[in-house]
């Protein structure tokens, strides 16, 4: 099958006189012909997993592949992942300032709290961890209570939306045994005025993460909260019911929520 | 504001154990702290531009910033797309091949037609639009009558997945009087067995992408068919209503359509 196809394909190609084209990116994308589904053989790219994270197309993946640890360190620790948040968080300000206000609503911004308003860098970095090529373990929290950092420009995106006149609701997946590490963290870091910071109950265990913030999500509809904006690292976060009339999705190439 | 919130940061940062870390993100981030908001003084990472799309974060932007052509262009033509498409098909090999059919109702999946399916890259690469720093004009569909080409890892994708005996939709926002010209630049890249062709009707005209998109996808449901996928380069193609049990977006900084 894959030789047929592929004797199929260098005929096409053969033939094809946009194959003449310089900028053919069928050039390169021969190389890549029959190399679909070779399954555990297959390695994927490391920009190309770190971005087909991002889009949502890679899903449910349990470790960042380990030939891609130095990948994802120089992503994290160098210029790139500053420059993306960056990307986001402008967006995200100028959405602000130009949102209509809906005069019988309260319009709020969501916002996820681990790798999102704070970076466990520290711990993603550490022997534990390596940068996502081993699982998170349950020291994520502790750590995040001793090193957990502020990321400034989502900080300074939280500051302008407040002052803007947002109320700002935070929802995390922690459970709520984890409330006062996380408000430590947060005040630690400089955050401040938010109205609630939902977690999860022991009523809500056992539901995943899209779930369990679908619930929390419609629960504030429910008490005629508009969600302006939804902030977070995940796409659990931003996917599922009443997401908001808009989503950020802040770069984590790390691990991944269920 | 700014500066007494970057004084601030600078306090807070300097009293941070964790910004002793030589992986602290805070020590690149720092250099992007107080540049929010600066509106059209902003100039995005051309990466984090590219990024940015495909995690669904830039919208409703009209052409990519000038100083990004060269960017996309080698993003385009050299190794790197190619390569991010292997790492969409792969993913979505892999969710076919585990997929488990329902026996009741007829399992589909759901292909965008322009750069998706078909590139346009000749287009895209012309004068006309170089690298989308100009806005797409009224050729779009001539270009890809005579010079479309076929994306090698997406036909494997399509052709494996017929094979598997998904039945495959076609849904395009192209007008119907451009029935022939898709149908022909998708034969001579090589493709055939779909079920349907689905473009926009006079009765579409004014609908957005996403509610016309939306509407023939609920259309679908209701003929007992169940989206096992949605694979296109447009967050349009992939919001909406029933938007499908799965969704793939292809890589496409080039242009956002509405």
């Amino acid at each position: 099958m894959r030789l047929s196809l592929l004797a199929f394909l260098a005929t096409l190609l053969s033939t094809s006189h946009a194959a003449f084209n310089a900028d053919n990116p069928i050039r390169q994308l021969r190389r890549s012909s029959g190399r679909i589904g070779l399954g555990p053989d297959y390695k994927v790219n490391c920009q190309s997993f770190r971005v087909g994270v991002e889009a949502n197309n890679l899903r449910d993946w349990i470790t960042v592949p380990s030939y891609c640890k130095n990948y994802i360190k120089t992503y994290l620790t160098k210029n790139q992942w500053g420059l993306d948040i960056e990307a986001v968080t402008n967006e995200a300000y100028e959405y602000a300032v130009h949102f209509q206000k809906d005069a019988f609503l309260k319009d709020i911004w969501v916002f996820d709290v681990e790798e999102t308003l704070l970076s466990n860098l520290n711990y993603l970095a550490s022997s534990d961890v390596q940068y996502g090529t081993q699982p998170l373990g349950l020291h994520y929290y502790e750590w995040l209570r001793a090193n957990g950092t502020v990321v400034p420009a989502i900080q300074e995106l939280y500051d302008e939306v407040l002052e803007m006149g947002f109320e700002i609701i935070l929802l995390s997946a922690a459970p709520s045994s984890e409330r006062e590490t996380l408000v430590i963290a947060l005040t630690d870091a400089g955050y401040s005025g938010w109205t609630k910071l939902i977690l999860r109950d022991e009523a809500d265990n056992g539901k995943s993460t899209v779930q369990f913030k679908s619930e929390k999500r419609l629960e504030l509809k429910g008490l005629r909260y508009r969600i302006a904006a939804n902030v977070g690292d995940q796409w659990s976060d931003l996917t599922g019911e009443y997401v908001g009339l808009r989503t950020f999705k802040v770069p984590n190439p790390v691990y991944y929520v269920f």
